[in-house]
């Protein structure tokens, strides 16, 4: 009870890094990637967490996700000084943040652990509505209005993708974006119909910028018939970004999962 | 081709009788009953339909949602001069009208039905999430933070007001609310568990105004321990609307279906 006493045990804080998880309807956002005056999903948690530490702290995400875009299940590391569990630290990000965004989970991680360098895959979900979508999945899926999908044949084109390729043609043509390692290998590629809904979903090693969405784009033109299958393969190995390969609108894609070994 | 042949075959004109299904997310909206300047689900589809038919025309609809309400199944009727297809004028309602109100269907009917008087009953679906609501459904669920349910404790309150009951004891208060017959006979009183979401899905023959929120509310105080559920009988025998009953949020209820023979 003595200062003495006191300065025998001090407060233990040292820096930890922690892995959180994170949820979001990007409707409303300008992407996930912090950019100056921008409402960015990095940039309004890294508000709140430099109030919650007390201290501006800057968080490493598992990669971008574009304006529009969803995620059931962004992940992104930080390092702070915060002696309480790790819990309370989720809790916290639930005030003063749009309820549109949700962390998930907080916990504590070895420091060698990096949201993006220790990812082994993602996987992304692409969600399809024949017809109008109801008012209450209008944001959460591409309408196709009239046409309707033939899922066999974008499962017919799908199998070009899948595998280890160099996805130059499916990514995004900004300068910016040029991704030193264009190959990447997609595990999983599939489509399925529920009724009027098709949903395409990839797991793969890593994503080129907007690769996702121009599978997407080039899968739906197969499925209405704008393209043959077999183009698919002809395009992926021309390794060369053309108008064949629209990109999908950003409001039907879903980061679901980051995979950690 | 002459005026004369003309004249022999007018066109047919005939005024008819239709019903609408209409489904919204009641969110940003001020109610379905139409109000002076007020942005209510009616005053949007008859400045649309006036619109369309070239002659202002009143909506009937099956009765009115409140404010903040959301329908999957609302049903309205209304008479005009529409020589095309039905479809057609079900499509000419997506244009011009919020993408969170979807007029589902429409059909020529007998000039007997009503969308109110013709309705034998309705089915709301009332969502809660305990916890906090994902990103992607926190427009349609009320959500209880870190309050857990008993279901088991709600099914057996909601036993007791299965049937036919005076439900004066849940139902609003107002007096130009005041429904001349309080007598409702409750069809279907169920609650379900899926993880942390819990429906309390009801069926009945009509109901007061607030009457499923008030229900829901007193149903979710019972699922917290705060009542017992055999106090809902002593509440609904009482036949006075108290405290003891707590209206739920709107954002949680859905009318789902509106039954005719």
């Amino acid at each position: 009870m003595t200062p003495a006493f006191s300065a025998e045990k001090p407060t233990p804080t040292l820096l930890k890094r922690f892995k959180a998880t994170v949820a979001y309807d990007g409707t409303d956002f300008e992407g996930w990637q912090s950019q100056t005056n921008k409402n960015t999903i990095q940039d309004i948690l890294e508000r709140r967490l430099a109030f919650i530490l007390e201290k501006p702290t800057r968080i490493y995400g598992s990669g971008r996700t574009d304006s529009g875009v969803h995620a059931r299940g962004q992940v992104f590391h930080f390092e702070g000084e915060w002696n309480h569990p790790p819990l309370y630290l989720q809790r916290a990000f639930a005030s003063n943040v749009p309820d549109t965004i949700q962390v998930l989970s907080v916990e504590v991680v070895d420091s060698s652990f990096d949201a993006r360098k220790s990812a082994t895959g993602k996987r992304y979900i692409y969600y399809i509505t024949e017809g109008c979508a109801s008012p209450f999945d209008l944001r959460f899926c591409h309408s196709l209005g009239h046409v309707k999908l033939d899922v066999e044949r974008m499962q017919a084109g799908a199998l070009h993708l899948i595998g280890k390729h160099d996805f130059t043609a499916f990514s995004g043509t900004r300068p910016r974006h040029q991704d030193p390692n264009p190959i990447k290998e997609l595990r999983k590629l599939t489509i399925t119909r529920n009724g009027p809904k098709v949903e395409i979903l990839t797991e793969g090693s890593g994503y080129m910028y907007k690769m996702v969405r121009s599978l997407a784009g080039a899968l739906i033109d197969v499925g209405k018939g704008k393209l043959p299958p077999d183009e698919l393969k002809a395009i992926l190995e021309s390794k060369v970004r053309t108008a064949l390969v629209p990109t999908a609108p950003a409001k039907g894609l879903f980061l679901d999962h980051v995979f950690y070994d």
